[in-house]
């Protein structure tokens, strides 16, 4: 089991934090603890729970030797990556009823998975993945803000994970992986920006923003909503610096839990 | 027909285990091991995983202060307890496509959920647990036989640590909890009685029988099915013999996990 | 159109009758009066309209001279027997709004369902059905106690009924028939065990079990629920044994009603 | 149990019967043979069983003493009417599955369900039936051409048993009932008005057309379609000629049903 | 019970109109003005706005080069047209909430897409369409009044303007149009037959009748239904009268609109 | 009818645009022609035909004098402004199933109505809006690209024409539009940043990303995806100032459709 805390982030200065506590007492642009716990899904080809503060997710990526339909119609070459992602009825402080009792998933869950499978399609050559379908499933033990994020960044673990139990196999030659993905939200609280919102955070902030990363200096995803404002432009800035600086700590407990550290 | 010699499983030899060996080197009789991982989701009033040999199941309980519509229309006096099962679909060695992605539940899922309920409803007192709902949440994060023995007999351990959680915060002067509640499987494995199938003996069994006890004596629920075969009185009484002495043993480790040993 | 009266249960004494009347006059160990009006849809390959009491359920089974996918897919020998049971709006005192109403089976119709279905795969030796599907359709007409356990009844007659015609069509050269098959309900009402449960014992039971037998000593299914309390094994084998003559009984009035007396 | 033959209808000749023989040696002009079981269903407040030729439909009729949501909101006085249809598994040939098993209803029946309600609201005066809802259920149990109509034909018989039960009941002091309603299908086969036409010439007439009245002369619905082809006005008026003589004839059926005749 | 002085359509005089004036001051038989506006959805093969009144339905015709399975299943030589109609949730005064929210069309919408797909039908030769699917698509803009019959009079031309398109692009060598086909409604309003009932008319009618018609003669669809009461004879006679001027005026406004007055 | 072009943007150069044609010609900052067609569906409370190059959405706001359930039980003080997203069946080349077809609204479609949602909840106060609900709803009449765009810069229209009819009558006091708001799509297309990408652009982009502007200097969302690589902070710097300045022009061509230039 690869269990390590992140490294506190660098860019903030004691003064500022006694100025504007947050709620656990992090500055500004401080991540909350993250830890893997890898193999917790054992007939899951990868898996880990990741625990990033208070929120926990099961990442489980599951390998198919198959495509999906559309892919053989069309002939594209190569594999797929799609993504489920659910809460677990007792993730939430009120139990959340499960999506099946209303016969149908809600319309967050579904655009978050479509985030999830994004982001993992740009850390995977799907060529070099082979014709094969990589099924990566998210669900929610516990929800404490930035779901979303912990699951991208676990699932990027599971998904190293699973790749490097299909190298064992000898299924695949060569790595598919391209570039390490991690996500991490950022956003306006009482003026200020801050990184990585836990839920108290999320809920009152102005702006929310979430950004995935490949690699040091790319972005996949920036995804800013004024909530209950606007942003102008040097706003997005500090908050596009920030969740940078986030991303490389991730990034940094990824490999660790993946024994490249 | 299996018209079989069913040994029970406390007149056991070493002899008997050598001729007949099961496939993890268990004895007819004999349970595989089982751990209790409480506090698991902690959002949850009350929550275990149960780790059950290679079969592993979350369960959640959840209070809600609230009663369902028809008790409050039929003037039912006390409160409820129902349950939901759900595999993830990382439980198992082929990925279980998820539910919701066909808009309903198995018949298989609701069964099982449907049994849980019924088992939970008999470790409490309704009327004494007051106007409240308990949810029982079981997702199996492994599944390797006895999904639903384990669901019950973790799901009583939950309702258990919620019940000290609500007696804790005063929201109930006695407990309501009236007889502990376990589950296990027998059957019949190439012609012998054997207790607690796991998944290869599963499916290799012509009879499979789920017994419920609430304490050491008394059945809530027993549940036979010929599944290649029928079986007679003889047998039905062999089998019943080993999952009574399975029971014990199971209630033991849960008064262990509860502090209660 | 076969039609009798099944005869009364042996294990009774008019002593025990007169201490505890039923509310229908009935000893314990009574059954109440069945009947089989058979080719009650002529459409269907086999069909009868078994009356039991106050219960009516209208059997079809037809005959579908395919076999499902994943038997192909499997390479399955033989064929299938699967069951589908519904009760009609007008079946109950206060009417029952259709399952298509809201979109989906209500999990008691699918468990029921299976339950039937496992009893008719008990009555029938799959290989000789050849590549074949035995749907067996059951729709209660009348509801008053022992649906599932008329359901069952009545389907083996529809079953054989069925195999006879199959056999006069020269489709099947020899009947693939095992055992006969039939079900009964028993429990325990105000402290005593009674055989053949209606509605308000129904409602008012301490614990309900059901049986099924195939053949005269053989069980298929034996599921026992403590409803309101729970059972040792001395009312386990009471329960047992009065079901044991009920099946034998209601067999009797199923050859009947084939012309097999 | 109320059981009758029906009048044949007068307007025919032998001579026109020798020219052009119908499938079951019926003239241009005759139904086939009507009768009621009444009481099919006890459950139900008024219920008969109609079987006309081959086809026979299960006609329920259960009053609810509760009105719509709309009409309670808009303040309508008076009761309502509804209609459901449905076709047994085993009513076709060819098993028809469930329509539970897609999850919804077909076309076909909304439209057909959707007629009946509108042909018995128009037998009955929905203020004087007072703030009740009439549930119509109709379910199929053989199909052979005419389920519509046999449908409404059986379903006036179970809302007029239903209305004597409530007036003997001294829940209703007059009769609701305004008119009787009866219907028949009449069609062009093979260049010739045919009346009542059962499934092989359904499904190669030219032209079908379902005819509803309330008493002798008055239309509720005529729904005439060129199925093969089109049709002109002395071919409509022809249709409605040989339809009426039908209604007039069923309407007799239907009291001598009644015990009116 | 609507008993009627019917007046028909064309015997009317400037002195019946002020008698009874209509709510938009037309004559009981004139048609509320019809305009075409084609090529409004230029991705389809043919498409037509019709505004009639203040009724407005969006028409598409969308040709595909396949045919259903269950033709090719049977064998069966040509092509089909289906019809979908909807309504936009802005077409009513209230708001109308779309079908897809409660995850099921209305019966109302599956009759009329019914309705209108028989009567495209009607108006081709399915052979000489070769092996093609005829999607047509009715999307309610704005309702008031006579939407299935403003649908089926835009479709017509809809389906002529995408069987030019083929033809210009040599994929149909002869048109494979059988008749021009057109659609109005009629009714009995204040006890006088009306000709192309708006809302307020339609909402009070006793009888409404939908008439289609194929070429200046021929009925394909006749549905008359007594809403409130019942008609005679003489009745429908003089509403037919009235639909059948009311269809060949629409006939030479469709066309004006297809360049072939 | 409010109908004008809008003004071409103003960052390009001759030179740049003759280097790298865009499909239509269009120079790397160039919008496509836009018009608005207001009142289109005059049963909505506000409504417009936005025609953005070939794409072509309905927006239609509806005013419910009541406001969701969630609003009533929290006490939320004023209204709320929700959306619903939706491509016709005819607006794709290839026809599109309707969503209501297989029950279900589309993941896609969802996240795009989400959008629009949070998007129009921007432009207005919804404490001033009163109790109750702005319902905007986008119907894809043709779809070339920039569908949400068009839907977000339409629905703005269709809510200012809205706002403008409750202010004639009197039941709005104050507007309670806070900015203006309009969005368009920016990417990276052979390694070129683009404005404005039609349906070819978009699937060849490398980069997609969609901006959401509340007055002249205020982002309300951010929303870039590397759908074919990722994007450094350069890149993303030069997306948004392209974005900015199509914003500009939209917010122009809005006023000048509301009779505000």
């Amino acid at each position: 089991m690869a269990e390590l805390d992140s490294q506190p982030n660098d860019n903030r200065t004691a003064a500022a934090a006694s100025e504007f506590p947050r709620p656990d007492g992090r500055l500004p642009g401080d991540l909350r603890p993250v830890r893997f716990q890898n193999h917790i899904a054992p007939h899951a080809t990868g898996s880990t729970l990741v625990e990033w503060g208070n929120t926990r997710v099961i990442c489980g990526v599951t390998i198919d030797e198959v495509i999906p339909r559309w892919m053989k119609e069309q002939g594209v070459p190569g594999g797929w990556v799609t993504a489920e992602y659910s809460m677990l009825p007792y993730s939430t402080h009120q139990r959340k009823p499960r999506e099946v009792s209303r016969g149908r998933q809600e319309g967050r869950s579904q655009e978050i998975q479509r985030l999830i499978g994004r982001a993992m399609r740009a850390a995977i050559d799907l060529r070099k993945l082979g014709p094969r379908t990589a099924w990566v499933d998210c669900d929610v033990l516990q929800a404490d803000g930035g779901t979303r994020t912990a699951a991208i960044t676990g699932s990027y673990v599971a998904l190293a994970l699973a790749v490097q139990k299909l190298r064992k196999e000898g299924l695949l030659k060569e790595s598919p992986l391209l570039a390490q993905v991690a996500a991490v939200s950022v956003g306006v609280v009482a003026g200020r920006v801050v990184l990585d919102l836990d839920y108290p955070e999320d809920s009152s902030a102005d702006v929310d923003m979430n950004v995935v990363m490949a690699g040091e200096s790319n972005f996949v995803e920036v995804q800013g909503t004024g909530e209950k404002g606007t942003f102008d432009e040097a706003c997005l800035n500090a908050m596009l610096a920030s969740a940078k600086a986030g991303c490389r700590s991730l990034m940094e407990a990824q490999r660790a839990a993946l024994g490249e550290a």
